[in-house]
């Protein structure tokens, strides 16, 4: 058995890269020479970076971009996004440009509560169990409070917690539910601090009070962990304009709005493209998410499965005209932090934040969804004009000719090509080859 | 109005930023110089990068890190993951370790179809769309084959286009559903351009089509699009072995293998848990997609509408024991490419996929699964163990003290110091304190 390796994190970073090259690469110096392209000049910057994760080689690239224009509840942003794919920065600036003159996006947070949970088994009588837990919560929530002191000082912390009876479920499976405001930070760090301090105090007062028969029932802690399914820490964004002002180039106002709206419908009814419909939305708002230091992984499973809520897996954004007004709206639950995790450390966090206003969690809930809004908007706007491929390859055509090592002058003929021409890799390729040869 | 922009994507990069720094930072001259400070000193290199997206800037980093000791499928791996939270690749390498001397992972592609429609209405006799589809599909899939070309070389091309009724859902809703085989391609671009020649062609074909009384019922494409929805794409992954070889310090064999499969079967059935639960599997998932130049926002869509699948949101692991063998299994949805998009453009990410064996999309599907699978293990082994705060914090820690602008060796002092007592940020600074003072 080869390349298997004992005590690779306590390995220089240098060593790292020598390892790992020379056991997995054919080109072991192209590749160390790569790696170290990509590390910062300033060698305590890159430290910084390094102690962001385990076992740290390099620097992997997102391009960082700006989406300007953004005129929201009455004030113009411009939103940094950190995104590999090519066209969600072009569509979200295209989006709020369009916003701009028509009273811009709206946005209200609905909620921000947040929620943990220690899961937990017992095997005896249930009355027992909810009277224990009635007169042991004063102590429960008293023995809290030294960690939640810090919280408790910002406006945060504890606001419920129940007994939960999930043995319909699951035989003997029991939870404590509880429900946080974590102000400012996401609160996962908070709240699993929290939940692993409750289920000590519980499993342990639970075994020390008398029960009555005198063989006490098993009381088993499984887990506590915080919950990133956060149905109840909701923001709304919105869209809205008379219909006669969306105006088309390639379409009727009228016809526009329809379409739109039936695109919409389409989403709510089909999960094949609720599925990509949310896919668009998210394309915005990971972007965000990234640039503000945020946890996508977190927040993407938070939105989907709230997009499943009702049994089925449903488009996130709903459309309709009223009066004349055509409407495109949207409820996003989004556990989002401006202190803790990377928020202060990265600089380039730092960055987006400076941009942004030094939003409070509340403000970047807004923009978040505003974000995904409009990225929601553009896609529905271009496949039910032009289609989407249209914009998307003329975005990547520049990713294509670099790929078909494309020199400036080249890539300038072919741009020119494709302004009234549609883009595919071959039909890029047989364009290139043709100047290559005229 | 101040800070509206027109004409912002024609900038050169330098007057994009300093428009932002002007008009959106308090420091105009420090954040420039930062984003300057994250540019390559390889300015083709930059080029490429900044040509990715648009509107961009900087770079944005995360770390790139190594998860080695991989065994899967009886070949040993080094996983490259780009991931920005901490804790993540250490719990990957942990994993990996602990499978590495119990028979590593096994995992294997159970199927590789994709999806594609084109959404429309029509508002006219059934039947007769029936059969126009009929008598319409070989020229329909006729038409299609210059554009399937270089796929169907390759392998791949279209497998099944289906009429679809769904007026149950939607008044006058049907649908060409499509399904394809991509080969080393994502897919995106190739059934999007399928679907949008396939829809125009639809349109013309079903128009000149004669209906019986003449008037001719009104058929309207609402749009073609894939879907990210891929139940069909999907790969298995697996660990497996004799419940007396799952020792831990702190816990008997057959306690923990009890309590992991108690932990997999709460996500089971408590979509509060289950959130959470996916989410650590995406962990995995998504630091290896973004490795490999991937779309992350398709994977996770894919994935938690497919843990919703069932009408209430899942878990995606499975865990039981049968005869003494403990097994821990997930299915998951991955439409995966190893050409196109940012795949062979990326430098690092030619790095690894040159560290991953040079993967083909089925082989890098395996790999990915196995790194949230990896994960989900992880997180379960400290969840009934320690409880997640112990190893998460102890990563954690770092950042902790460079927010608080400690130096090396007060860094060497405090870690040492949290080797046996439980981090938090405030009980960091305390110590931090204690050692200033001292």
């Amino acid at each position: 058995m080869t390349a298997r390796i004992d005590g690779f994190s306590k390995l220089s970073k240098v060593d790292k890269i020598d390892w790992i090259v020379s056991n997995f690469t054919h080109d072991p110096e192209g590749f160390k020479k790569l790696l170290k392209q990509y590390w910062n000049d300033d060698s305590e910057l890159q430290r910084i970076h390094d102690e962001f994760a385990e076992n740290t080689i390099s620097n992997f690239y997102l391009p960082l971009g700006i989406a300007p224009n953004f005129l929201i509840n009455n004030e113009i942003y411009a939103i940094p996004m950190a995104v590999e794919e090519s066209s969600v920065v072009a569509a979200a600036s295209n989006a709020a440009k369009y916003w701009l003159d028509r009273g811009g996006f709206k946005a209200e947070v609905l909620r921000t509560e947040k929620v943990g949970q220690v899961h937990f088994t017992y095997s005896g009588d249930t009355s027992w169990l909810e009277e224990a837990f009635l007169a042991l919560k004063p102590k429960l929530i008293q023995d809290l409070k030294p960690i939640m002191r810090n919280m408790e000082a910002r406006g945060g912390g504890l606001l419920e917690l129940e007994l939960r009876n999930k043995t319909s479920l699951l035989e003997n499976y029991f939870q404590l539910h509880a429900t946080f405001e974590t102000k400012d930070a996401m609160g996962a760090n908070f709240i699993n601090s929290c939940l692993e301090h409750l289920a000590a105090t519980w499993e342990e007062e639970i075994a020390a009070r008398e029960y009555p028969d005198g063989a006490h029932p098993n009381t088993e802690i499984v887990m506590s962990i915080l919950s990133n399914y956060v149905p109840d820490c909701l923001v709304r964004a919105e869209v809205s304009c008379p219909v006669n002002e969306l105006d088309e180039d390639a379409m009727d106002a009228t016809l526009f709005a329809r379409k739109m709206i039936q695109a919409v419908t389409i989403a709510q009814v089909e999960p094949f493209r609720a599925v990509t419909h949310n896919k668009g939305i998210m394309n915005g708002v990971d972007a965000v998410v990234l640039a503000t230091g945020n946890d996508f992984r977190a927040i993407e499973a938070g939105v989907h499965a709230y997009a499943a809520r009702e049994g089925s897996y449903k488009g996130l954004t709903e459309a309709w005209i009223e009066e004349g007004q055509f409407t495109l709206r949207m409820d996003l639950p989004l556990a989002l932090g401006t202190v803790g995790g990377l928020t202060r450390l990265h600089p380039l966090v730092r960055f987006s934040m400076e941009v942004l206003g030094q939003p409070s969690a509340r403000e970047l809930m807004i923009l978040v969804a505003v974000a995904g809004l409009a990225q929601n908007f553009a896609a529905l706007r271009s496949l039910v004009t032009t289609g989407i491929q249209q914009g998307h390859m003329k975005m990547h055509l520049l990713n294509i000719l670099n790929q078909l090592g494309a020199s400036t002058s080249e890539k300038e003929k072919v741009v020119a090509h494709f302004k009234t021409a549609t883009v595919s890799f071959s039909a890029a390729q047989e364009v290139l080859e043709q100047i290559r040869q005229s």
